[in-house]
């Protein structure tokens, strides 16, 4: 999903849309780093690799519970980037996901330039890149024919999902051994419209909680779903390719050795996702074991306007937790409102519980009567 | 109430109670001191000037909506330490309240020795103050006679308050303009057991809520509360001064220049709190422009083992939110446990979500069967 960079450009490119702001990761520092910035009366926008708002505990451990956010003693994964998005929600950020940031780089006039590979230029004043461990891949099958399909009839989800239109009718297969393997093959089976539904694995054994494993059990036992076992080593289209209602041909190795040919219209593949730091380390900020070197009182990296937070800074004392990178957003909002135009920073401290002009920006208190 | 300072001791005094960690204000970074210190398997001693843990959010603000805690969209001040308290109750704090420590002394052992104005003696290993801009004060009246009724007659509230038996057929004033005073007097009026009670401000105009002020209208028609326009300039008992329940003299200045003389059983004096620094000032650690300078990777101070945290600290880049005070706390716990013995400090990185360690000390997993 993230191959082909961006397209070939004309000679004299147009500098790209104009923004005050571009917040790099949607996951919960980005999200705390939008809300930090509309305190200051700064619009962000926000790329992430990822199809949904939320990074790391949305896509890896939505329902896991984390106990250590300040003052909640108890959250999801998913309830915890809810909450920073309702918080976030007032300050209208434009999101941009499913896209990769390809380059930014500081052009003549000192804003900063961001081009995806999802063929969005941006150019900002100020950048913050709130980017985690990285961008989101998934693991991929390898073998002849395989890449061939990717978005046609093999698909990584979350990442990528097949439209709708291709389910109705369709033989579909999900390749996996984890939860989110049998909840992609539940939520097959429960359509109701699909011809067949098949779970594939190395091995007759999954790893997921009780209740899934059950389910599975009952799924086989009434035909709904078949299991096997196997692992696909290619895959080929008999007739006209360009039709994504022709299938493929998945050629499964068996344990015994064998080669065998089985007929898809979708496979989606759930190998789990893997950070992949990418194109960032390319962009000439200064880097200790794959982190970017901030100051701590700001935030900011030493390439003017651009400044790191959460899990993919570094400064003497990091800790990669929730708690520290909403305080690293704090002073980042901070130091670029001491410089930004417009209605002007909150210095000296003013306090949402007290500030008139903060209850305003956050719609709290209605726009002073004209 | 913080007036009178240590009893005198004997010349060779026991060191103190031994604890492993005091955390010095029960304000919302305090709280989330104690969390982060359990979560780090070190139980802490809280010591804290006002009567009840919360801090200046819990007194000053319980009913003002916070837009800024992440992940908490709006939470009033009461709502964010009643969330802090449960948060940090699994790891059982101890709690001294109502008390202001006098002297922060390294003993030759290099563990430290606190002493407050109530008599208590503590031994620590590690300190962290998270003493916000200070002890709360009560505002005092000032005129003969009025301090000796202090703790008697005269109280502050809510740091000080009378005994419940002090108030069955009393006759009660309450002095003060703003809305904590005409609640204390709602309170009082609500009571029913009152002989009397009179509500006292300097001027005929109180600033509180509409809400508030048609109560207060109501009950001066009701004949429920009477007010009265003057200032306390003096008091004195007739009588057996050492029975609580012989009244004072009130002596009232009214705004033609008058004195009158009114019985009261009880004053509460609502003139408001007031933070003072107090005795940390002179505990010789370094300070600038008030605040106790630290190493912002540790939050410690250049005094062995002792930390500060919140608004009491600065360094570089320095915002005074709970943003930051929580970061400060974190980072501060960690680098204590690095030096910890015990069962020790969670580095590398572990996290609540995932750590079964943690999620035992937390309570949320019972501990290994035997």
């Amino acid at each position: 999903m993230h191959a082909g960079g961006a397209p070939a450009r004309p000679s004299a490119p147009p500098p790209g849309v104009e923004v005050d702001a571009v917040v790099i990761g949607a996951g919960p520092v980005g999200l705390y780093q939008v809300f930090q910035l509309g305190l200051q009366g700064i619009r962000a926008h926000v790329i992430d690799a990822l199809p949904a708002v939320g990074g790391q505990p949305q896509v890896l451990y939505p329902d896991k519970t984390i106990y250590d956010i300040p003052a909640l003693p108890a959250c999801t994964g998913a309830e915890l980037v809810r909450a920073l998005q309702t918080q976030a929600a007032p300050f209208e950020p434009v999101f941009h996901l499913g896209q990769v940031v390809q380059t930014l780089a500081t052009q003549p006039d000192g804003r900063l330039q961001l081009r995806t590979d999802g063929g969005l230029t941006l150019v900002a004043r100020d950048v913050f890149i709130a980017a985690g461990v990285g961008a989101f891949e998934a693991r991929r099958l390898r073998g002849p024919g395989l890449d061939a399909q990717d978005g046609l009839r093999v698909f990584h989800p979350p990442l990528q999902t097949p439209p709708e239109a291709a389910w109705p009718g369709a033989t579909a297969w999900v390749c996996g051994g984890d939860e989110l393997a049998l909840d992609w093959a539940f939520r097959l089976c429960d359509r109701g419209d699909l011809a067949a539904v098949t779970l594939l694995h190395r091995r007759d054994a999954f790893d997921a909680p009780p209740p899934a494993l059950e389910r599975l059990r009952q799924l086989r036992q009434s035909g709904a779903l078949t299991v096997r076992v196997g692992q696909v080593v290619g895959a080929d289209v008999q007739g006209d390719a360009s039709d994504p209602r022709t299938p493929m041909a998945l050629h499964l190795q068996t344990p015994a050795g064998d080669v065998e040919h089985h007929t898809a219209h979708v496979l989606l593949v759930c190998l789990g996702l893997s950070p992949r730091l990418g194109p960032l380390a390319e962009w000439g900020l200064p880097m200790a074991r794959k982190q970017l070197v901030v100051d701590p009182a700001t935030s900011a990296t030493s390439v003017p306007h651009v400044y790191a937070v959460g899990d993919v800074n570094t400064y003497p004392g990091k800790r990669k937790l929730f708690t520290c990178g909403f305080h690293e957003a704090t002073l980042a909002a901070y130091a670029v409102a001491q410089g930004a135009p417009g209605d002007g920073p909150v210095a000296p401290q003013l306090y949402t519980s007290s500030s008139t002009l903060l209850q305003r920006r956050l719609g709290a208190l209605p726009p002073p009567s004209a």
